[in-house]
């Protein structure tokens, strides 16, 4: 049984392997020099073993380090492609580009998902582990290869093909529609109730209450219903993490 | 009278820009390359100028840099000083090693708030730009030799020689003595009301508001009077962004 199981499990595992290293070698452009780091950037906390003294061998610590160095080498780019943006513009640019929604697509648009390494208990898993591990894997090249290199990788293989800066920089984020949306999936009703409405002219306001189910979860005001709904429901985003 | 005057004023902006020259050698252990970048540090927002299209020459856009490449550098460093520990004790030292109050104590430690170009509106300027120059100064040296160079700087010159990693482990951060300190400062009176107290053995809990002044600014709760206090000072140093 074993002599006959052995040859597949040793050729599934080497073929699993391979298919790593070319889906590597497809996205930073080169093969990594040190698998490990890797395959422990794709492995989510759920799948993951104690190895020594508690410590887990999952992605957490490389993508503790990863986000750093996103944060910097985007800062980096946008303090020289915008020479003539303050640093209010630079911060905004950057906090778009970093943001758990961003990062959540842009790892799904490059397929990391299909190799993260993922246990679901009930079947649930957090949806940011897509996210995580993008930024686990720039941890890993950061370790594999240094600064240099995965500045290289971040700029040329992430933010030149997959982001388009004039986009990020006019696209208001409609977070009613996210609300809207993250309520039909959830299964639950949503309700924009107006609370107050004041003012004559120029001087109109609206306090405006977002109701999920039967339960208020946030309040917005602005000088327009439009735009109080739209404080209320970034708030109640901002709280889910859904951006 | 011109003439008289040139020869002083070139003197003194000379002697100037050789004792900025001589303290940047001393702090970075090597003398800049371009000079300029470490003008513009150290340049505050009160004392600048337009330059171009509205763009200022103040030190702001160096500071957004610096701050993001500290926080890599910091996460990097314990990420190799401590291969045993989780991702939460790492972000916990990050934050309390390039917190506000952290790095302004730093900047002042290194003399760098001398050679801080400033100009006082109404005698206030903020205490935070003492650690914005030292952000923005390490923007500028990142501009001037790149990562590896500022890392070796930040590690060596500043983490290595300044700081006590043990002492930061440790050391719970008295935010109930912040808060008193601050209120001195401000000359407002502070006190802590008990709003609830409830509960026998260790089930005991209270619950405090801390006013400043007349004024209500935060609350907190624990399991004693202590506790609950430093929670409520917590909250207000974070809204006050004093620590």
């Amino acid at each position: 049984m074993f002599n006959f199981l052995f040859p597949i499990l040793f050729y599934k595992s080497f073929t699993k392997e391979k298919r790593l290293y070319s889906f590597l070698k497809n996205l930073l452009g080169f093969y990594p020099n040190n698998i490990e780091y890797y395959k422990q950037a794709l492995r989510h906390k759920s799948a993951s073993n104690v190895i020594i003294k508690g410590v887990k061998d999952s992605n957490e610590r490389l993508e503790f380090l990863g986000d750093a160095i996103l944060s910097t080498v985007i800062a980096n780019y946008l303090y020289s492609k915008f020479p003539l943006k303050d640093e209010g513009f630079l911060t905004k640019m950057r906090s778009r580009i970093v943001s758990r929604d961003s990062i959540n697509r842009l790892s799904k648009k490059l397929g990391l998902p299909e190799f993260v390494e993922t246990v679901k208990h009930n079947n649930i898993i957090s949806k940011s582990y897509e996210g995580d591990a993008l930024e686990a894997l720039i941890g890993a090249v950061f370790m594999d290869f240094g600064y240099k290199k995965t500045e290289h990788f971040i700029v040329n293989r992430l933010v030149n093909i997959h982001l388009n800066m004039d986009e990020i920089e006019h696209t208001e984020i409609d977070f009613k529609s996210r609300v809207i949306e993250y309520s039909h999936k959830e299964k639950k009703s949503f309700e924009f109730v107006v609370d107050q409405e004041g003012g004559k002219g120029h001087s109109d306001y609206y306090k405006i209450s977002l109701f999920i189910g039967s339960e208020k979860v946030s309040e917005g005001m602005g000088k327009s219903k439009k735009s109080a709904e739209q404080q209320a429901s970034e708030k109640y985003c901002k709280e889910l993490i859904i951006i």
